[in-house]
């Protein structure tokens, strides 16, 4: 297979809007496109993603329609779904027409519209994305599937609940402080541990700065292979692996303080690029929940498990720490339109490995990775990337 | 790129199902692991075509959860939609992914509950298939669209009205005939011409017999490299062309009599396979309406821009014919599980390349075609195979 390289990207600010879908993939594809150097012609192929259009606006088959909306309406163009990890999943199907030879240049991206659906209806469409025979209708909506983790992770590991919580809220408050120099996320604000500490419980342990906003937005890159890439504007940076897996209903995962589907990904991904997790100097990882981010950090190799919380705690996951994780502000202050966010990850990992993230540059960035979930973590996707 | 073949076809029965999505799948799934002589296991991948999922039964993220009906919870599993095209698109995937060399044996399923939803919410939910922002509100439905398709044909073509709805009858006499053949069809019965013409009109001058009905469904296929098809089971059947694209909202496609998208998907799969529309013996095509089927048949090069309804008259889309199109019977009598319709496609495809199709085999077929249509044929995939 070829080597593949992204070679532009582009996102809108997430948060509220009042665009339609494909109105906001089509600020993000231009900017993507201008950020290459190409002109809209020169994209052979679009991958969307794409989950609640059908709910949120009545539109189905919305790849086809966005491809026209930026001046490509004979292209191949299919939308993906994966649930919240669908962005991701549009990144892999367009790495692989490029990295086949099939297509030179591919475009990925994702787009939602959820926080203007209002909670309500927003929570209820989520919870589609559970097992809609044994679980979905127990009222096991996404937020108690983590707090379960989080009350099982304190109990697994030994550490007072009443410590963890602190160092959940460690986790949301480096996000913040992280997204308050990314000009694009919905929150930039600090807040502190005790700000977590006394918010509303949404289900207990987690409360409501532990959990990601409902957002929306949208995100675009241009993979192209590595011939066309080097003859391109922006300096181009590497698809060095890429790992998808599946993990199936809740009731079918041993250990949800482990997801078996990141650790099989993950190690795809890492086998691919020939790296290990020791390699990575800076991650966009899914942290839905903070005790999400916690679990993530483990499952991909940056801490032990039943360390990642302590890690929180040190430092270690912020600037001058072992790792980076989420200066974009990640899920948590940047945002979570889930058609999108798989494909906001990449934009800010190639910005990092670019040395183009301003405030938030992590100095030194050779290589990034993202990680993407999907649902109970019946779906995640992994994507290396390199200078 | 490597050469890819089939090697696996199950499907359900078509028509009214009180079975689950994921439980037709996985009745089709088994069948095609059957019949290829493998063990689950041995699946690599899952790529399923799936629309109404989140509508009828409240489940998105379908991919994830059928791989694990199946016995595989961990493999990449991706839902794909293109409206109609679903399935076509999610064989195209699992195509690339062998044939990249990334894999040697990939799942492509497709699966739908439209009979279940009854006919209002299965109208309303199609509907969703057309450009949210200018068009669906407008009350332009599928049917409207193509009886527009049928009203410009005779106008550009100076057939009289009342002839082309007897040529367009004789599509719906044909594919009837056909589906008798066929034990998985939804309907097996033959009608007449005069059946049609005294049919309710659902939108002048489409009446009841020239539509496709509502059905469920499921269908799967498998695909492997050729070096591990020489090893199975099943007589391989290779893919020796695929193509895809799009067009849009119906309010940018010029003439609706040709679809633009079709000619520019069906070349793309020619050009791969280095064939021509006179190498191909057998074809599955999108007959949604009967004046699709005559659109299509053109569209792919079969007959003369024009010329389309006078084949059918004269018996050259039959056995026997210039080239046999629909021996399934085709969505009008087989049944169009949105979602799974370019999988069955390719499993009638299959069967006949084999020269399994019992009483409807196309006596010598050796190449076969299939054309699946999305929307307002704003996503078109072919594929051609060859025995």
């Amino acid at each position: 297979m070829r080597e593949v390289a992204v070679v532009g990207v582009g996102m809108t600010s997430f948060g509220k809007s009042q665009k339609s879908n494909i109105e906001m993939f089509s600020e993000a594809a231009m900017d993507a496109i201008a950020d290459a150097g190409l002109k809209s012609r020169d994209i052979q192929s679009l991958f969307l993603g794409n989950v609640l259009g059908g709910f949120e606006e009545g539109q189905i088959g919305m790849a086809a329609f966005a491809a026209a909306d930026i001046g490509l309406p004979n292209i191949p163009a299919t939308r993906v779904e994966g649930i919240c990890a669908s962005g991701a999943l549009a990144v892999r199907e367009a790495f692989i027409w490029v990295a086949s030879g099939a297509y030179d240049i591919v475009m990925a991206g994702g787009t939602e519209r959820a926080l203007v659906m209002g909670t309500s209806y927003a929570t209820r469409t989520f919870q589609m994305g559970s097992d809609s025979r044994y679980e979905s209708g127990t009222g096991v909506t996404f937020p108690a599937v983590f707090a379960m983790a989080a009350n099982l992770y304190a109990k697994k590991y030994g550490i007072p609940l009443v410590k963890l919580k602190e160092q959940m809220a460690m986790v949301a408050v480096k996000n913040h402080k992280h997204g308050v120099h990314n000009p694009k996320a919905q929150f930039r604000k600090e807040i502190s541990v005790e700000n977590v500490l006394s918010g509303m419980v949404v289900c207990d342990p987690l409360q409501l700065y532990d959990c990601c906003p409902f957002s929306d937005g949208a995100a675009a890159i241009i993979l192209a292979s590595a011939d066309v890439a080097k003859k391109l504007a922006a300096k181009p940076v590497y698809i060095a692996g890429v790992g998808q897996a599946s993990a199936g209903p809740l009731h079918n995962q041993k250990d949800i303080t482990r997801f078996k589907a990141r650790e099989i990904s993950a190690k795809a991904a890492y086998d691919m690029a020939g790296l290990t997790p020791e390699d990575i100097d800076v991650c966009e990882l899914h942290d839905c929940f903070t005790v999400a981010e916690i679990i993530a950090a483990e499952g991909l190799g940056f801490f032990e498990f039943g360390k990642g919380s302590e890690a929180v705690e040190k430092g270690e996951t912020t600037y001058g720490g072992k790792i980076t994780i989420n200066p974009s502000g990640g899920l948590k202050a940047k945002g979570h339109p889930i058609g999108a966010t798989g494909v906001a990850q990449v934009y800010e990992i190639v910005k990092q490995l670019r040395g183009e993230a301003g405030e938030r540059q992590v100095e030194g960035a050779k290589v990034g990775m993202t990680d993407t979930l999907g649902g109970d973590a019946c779906t995640i996707a992994n994507i290396i990337l390199r200078a």
